[in-house]
């Protein structure tokens, strides 16, 4: 086993209030990785897939973002009501939730789906 | 190409002084941080390979702990005279620094191929 089957940085970078980029952490991500904690202890899975806090993922445009590793799948615009998705679709069923995902950076990672290869129309 | 081709978090936690686990922050990761952050823009991979600060990576008693992703590389006891070795074997190279890994960590990492490094697409 590796160190830890999945593991999710959750970006809580903060900024400061006028800065136009906004940030992360002023959007409630550690919410997010409460969630996470919440429900991974829920389902028995502490130590075996860790909910992180991060510095900034620079995926500002996206946030909150998160990035689930080994696999390398983004997530962006999550919440804490999409967090019992994630953990039973991807981090217990290998499914990411595609609704979610960050599809710039997700051109070419390993859980392509067949609909994200589909032209375009 | 992924969004990164290495992500590396450095463990930036710190605990209060008299916290008998001792922390990474405390152990100056910071300064391991700024120094990926040069040796990545001296070699012109910023962009390609990102120094991110992490909370707390639960490997207290290996700090200055830092994590090596998609491969899943732990490094332990890292200071910032150590950078430029990881950066050259490893990120560039693409061999771990033996000397620094996390040996109970490392039972199965697995280390990218060159060829998995540069996707030519």
């Amino acid at each position: 086993m590796p160190r830890f089957r999945h593991h999710v940085f959750i970006c809580e970078n903060r900024r400061p209030e006028d800065d136009p980029r906004g940030s992360c952490g002023a959007k409630g991500s550690a919410a997010i990785r409460e969630a996470f904690k919440a429900e991974l202890k829920k389902r028995n899975l502490k130590g075996v897939v860790r909910a992180n806090a991060a510095g900034c993922l620079d995926a500002c445009a996206h946030g909150p973002s998160v990035v689930v590793y080994p696999e390398g799948v983004w997530y962006g615009g999550v919440t804490p009501a999409d967090v019992p998705e994630i953990v039973e679709s991807h981090l217990v069923g290998g499914r990411p939730v595609e609704r979610l995902l960050v599809r710039e950076f997700a051109a070419h990672s390993r859980v392509l789906s067949p609909r994200e290869k589909a032209p375009t129309d």
